[in-house]
């Protein structure tokens, strides 16, 4: 079982900022800019190309909506997608804040403080 | 005008590697890994949070098809998706032939020789 499925499962604690039937999204907890995000189908696939289509398509889809959120609480220029692959075999989509093409670097992940995730979960949650 | 709307106008010569009446599929002259593909909606829109669900979700479905011939006639283990705004202001989705994390890295941008880009057209336009 991976951290994800744990975290579905509600075995580890998480900062969740949306939660469906079919997917939840956490606050990356080693951002690369506040306010990254991770949003996980709760349907175990590795690889986002072996979604099936309707899957994939409501992924993608509640993936605009919390980026849109993301734009709107936190005022990036951008909020950019990145899939990837590497890391937990459980396919996710990051969500990260971007002012410019320089923030979309995963060498500057770093862990955040539960103080500052649990502000950033505050304002994304704020309706 | 962008240089992707003269690139649908066919006013540029461009790597086609896919077209329908909403999308058009090229390779990335200055690619970051060799196969990097830029799969672009018609209709000219700055960001992706602004597409219309439908539209967006097309884009989408489209560029999971891609990805996967990308990965069937290339083989690398995983097709990066990156989606960040700046740059053209017309929204774009990066697939990016992945084989490790590292590999995702914009800095390794590198123009492709006319001949290798010819050649990477006709793997993935092979069917």
């Amino acid at each position: 079982m991976t951290i994800f499925e744990k975290i579905i499962n509600r075995e580890i604690p998480s900062y969740i900022i949306y939660e469906d039937s079919e997917h939840i999204a956490i606050l990356d907890i080693n951002p690369i800019v506040r306010g990254h995000t991770l949003v996980i189908p709760k349907q175990v696939v590795e690889d986002i190309l072996d979604m099936d289509g309707e899957s994939y398509a409501k992924l993608m889809s509640v993936s605009q909506q919390i980026a849109k959120t993301i734009k709107a609480k936190l005022g990036p220029r951008r909020v950019g997608y990145v899939v990837m692959g590497f890391g937990v075999p459980h396919t996710h989509v990051h969500l990260v804040p971007l002012d410019g093409e320089a923030d979309l670097n995963f060498n500057n992940a770093k862990q955040a403080t539960s103080e500052d995730l649990d502000k950033v979960k505050n304002i994304l949650n704020n309706k």
